[in-house]
């Protein structure tokens, strides 16, 4: 599996309806239909010295094969979100592995 | 759903057997029962200069929820690990989400 974990830190004067707005681009992402799986999500209470709190929301998205990631970067819906989104932050940060 | 991002960076003097080791070890957490999907994998070859690649393994495991991930914490399984592995690497970092 292509595992791609995403983690965004929103601008801090992003308005409410911005973050609706970002909530909704990045949950699109999950029908893009070469993703296997998908999570959207916030960082949880979980907090050790190990843990990084400080991002603003965590995008996870499983593919069958490289193929399928290589699909999904350029899919409509996906450049269409970074279009919309990509001024709403100030750092992303991504970590892709293939499975052992 | 209540994601577990966790990077490792393996110590650079570790022995071919050690790092056998930890490969088995950190691949035995996947039998965890509260475990709901889990990925072991090493740094994918898409390398961009948001894409940190610098490190050494993911796990990746998804719970149903913080208590199945609390679970899992305290599990013997895990605990066998930390205590066998916890020497071979030099920093962890862990990204846990709860989705939206």
């Amino acid at each position: 599996m292509f595992v791609h974990h995403v983690f965004f830190w929103l601008k801090s004067d992003n308005t409410p309806d911005e973050i609706k707005k970002f909530e909704a681009s990045v949950s699109s992402l999950k029908s893009i239909k070469t993703v296997h799986m998908a999570e959207v999500g916030k960082p949880a209470s979980t907090d050790r010295p190990v843990i990084d709190t400080t991002y603003s929301y965590s995008l996870l998205l499983v593919f069958n094969s490289l193929a399928d990631h290589d699909a999904y970067q350029v899919d409509p819906v996906h450049l269409q979100f970074v279009a919309d989104c990509s001024k709403l932050w100030e750092r992303v940060l991504i970590y892709d592995s293939e499975s052992l």
